[in-house]
Order: structure tokens, then sequence, then C-alpha cells
């Protein structure tokens, strides 16, 4: 029995590891993800590899895209002069972020114009949906960040022309291309907790 | 031996059956759930409950906001009625879905001038980021979809002046509130799978 019971416990012990390991190499589930995502502004100088940096934009590319035109363009900032203009006199974390993602669309498109002749000549036409691709990109990127344990802070570029100006220029953006929005990240220097924005009152139910 | 094996192979069972529930149990992880996500543009009938709605919506309103504004606001539509006139003549999903969420955001808020002594009247001002936070909901909001086993499908509303009028008509929404877009959702009638979306050509570093 002596043997028998030493055998047992040993077993278990090997169970109670074997469960533990996987429970803890499996990833955090989408619903918590998406609850405990929050904007980190400060962050500590540990570098962000390129291997996250893809699986971040990876995230970002799987959003949905309307007429599946996939206008989002991205430009991955690690140069400090170039972060320095970005940050602009709104300063701080944009500056201090080990990586800097803008966000941009493409806000127009070559097609034929409805109802033209099949050879008749692409037109530049604009994409309405544009914003909405790149902002659908921009909450999928923010949420890998989140998921990968790294910390993000969504600042606004579009449609404010003050910042649209030097971010354009400082990135050579094509006269097409428009940025939408400048994202910083880095491995979270603080304790930043997520807001709690549920508020019942914000829905109705068939008619307003 | 041969009963201590037998122990041993009950103890494997016990610890395979353990770890197997335990897995089966786990949610979904995020990076998973943002790369299966898919449109989805039929639904069976089984309904879809409240308490997946409010999941669905406490996802959305986790979504990071300018200025901490919450512009979003949520009609969740069952009424057939009013599914029709959302549909309008591009037909078939939102019409059929067992339900369709409204995303709209308020287009102004009410605030001092800039500058402004602290007695001055708030006045009415446009609120820049409103789209973007109701699109970054609308993200949060397809994810927790996925993540509960429905399906749904981003229409755009916004910008398209046919497809507002008749929505803002329906639900009856105040001046200050603009639809966004029109989300049908109910459980996957068919197989639909998720694109590849993921073009290195679309990243840029440090300059475009």
């Amino acid at each position: 029995m002596k043997l028998i019971a030493k055998l047992s416990m040993v077993a278990a012990l090997v169970c109670a590891a074997a469960c533990a390991q996987n429970s803890a190499s499996s990833e955090p589930s989408a619903l918590d993800v998406i609850m405990n995502r929050k904007s980190v502004r400060a962050y500590t100088e540990e570098p962000v590899t390129q291997a996250q940096v893809e699986t971040i934009l990876k995230a970002a590319m799987a959003a949905p895209t309307g007429m599946n035109m996939q206008p989002w363009r991205f430009v991955v900032v690690r140069d400090q002069a170039v972060k320095d203009v970005l940050a602009g006199p709104r300063g701080g974390m944009i500056a201090q972020a080990p990586v800097v993602i803008v966000v941009c669309g493409e806000t127009s498109f070559m097609r034929r114009p409805f109802g033209a002749p099949e050879d008749a000549e692409a037109v530049e036409t604009p994409n309405g949906n544009w914003t909405a691709d790149c902002a659908a990109a921009t909450e999928n990127l923010l949420l890998a960040v989140e998921a990968l344990g790294l910390g993000a802070c969504w600042t606004a570029c579009y449609p404010y022309e003050d910042r649209m100006t030097p971010t354009r220029e400082v990135l050579g953006l094509p006269d097409n291309v428009s940025p939408y929005c400048i994202v910083p990240m880095g491995y979270p220097a603080g304790d930043d907790q997520p807001k709690d924005k549920w508020k019942p009152e914000n829905i109705h139910y068939d008619k307003w």
C-alpha cells in the first residue's frame, strides 16, 4: 500500500504540473483582453521586438474593410528624430515610446465610373470607408498589444490639420495617403487600469 | 505490479480528463478571435439572447474614446418592421438577422469655449472623434460576436446620406445623434471563413 500511495502521489503531482503548464501557456481570452485594454502612456526602456510588431500588424490587417479595399498602410517608427516630430507640442509619450506605429490610409482608389463601358479609363474615386477601416485596424492593433502584455495609446491625427501636416511631411506620405492616428507602444511603466465605461442608458431597443 | 499498472492507468485517465475539461472550458484567445473574425451574412433562426447582446455591448463600450467622451449610442433592433426599413434596397442580411445593432454617435457635445471664463455658457461643439470612437466600439462588438460563436457583418451607414436618412427616421434619432453603421448578427448559417489580408508591403519603416 505504501508504494501504491507514493505512486499515486507522484501521478497526482505530474498531473497537476501538466495542467498548470497547460493553463500557463494558454493565452488570455478575447473578452478578457477587450475588457482589460487600457490606454498606456508611459513605457519602460525594454525593446519591442520585430516579431511582436509583426503579430500586432497581422492583427491590424485582419480587420474588416469595406469592399475588401484594405486601404490601411502602416509606418513603424523607431527613429528618434522622426518620433520627436510626430510627438510635436503634445510631447511625451510619442517621443518616449520604443515603437510608434502611424496608421495611415489610402483615401481614394482607381476605378471605372459606375455604368461606364468595360474599356473606359479608371478614374480616382474617393473611398468613403477609409477612416472606418483604419479605425477597425487600430482597435485590433491595440487589442493585440494588450494580449502581448504591452501597452499603447491611440492618439488622434486625422481630422486635425495641425497634426496631419507635420506627420505627412516627416513620413513623406504620397498624396493619396492620409495619416489617421499615431500609436506609441511599449512595456507599461506604471500600473494603468481599464476604465469602466458600461452604461446601460446608452442602449435603446427598437427605437430611440 | 498488475495492480500498480492499473492504478497508473486510472490516474492517467483521470488526469487526461481533467486537463481536457480545463481546455474545453477555456475561451478562445484574443489573437485567435482577431484572426478568425469574418463577415457572416446569413444566419440561422436560433435566437440571440439578451445576455449575449449585453456581453457584446459591454465589449463595445470598452473601446477607447477620445477625451473619454463615450459618444457611442446603440439601438438593438428585433422588430421586423424596423429591420425591413434598415435593410432598404440593399436587402437580405439586415432583414434576416435575428438581431441588428445600429451603432450611432453623438456628433457634438456642450462645453465652454476654450479660454472662456468659468461661468461662460457652454456651447455646442463638434466632436472630431465620434466616428473613430464608434468604429473602435464596432470592432470590439464584432470580436465579441466571434468569441461567442455568433457571426455578424459591419455594413456602412455613415457617410452615405441615402442610408443615413431612413435609418435616422425609422429609429427617431435626436438631431445631434448620427447613425454610424448597421450590424446584423446571429448564428452563422453557412461556413464563412476569414480572409487572409496580411500584406507586408503595407508596412513601411521610419519613412514611407
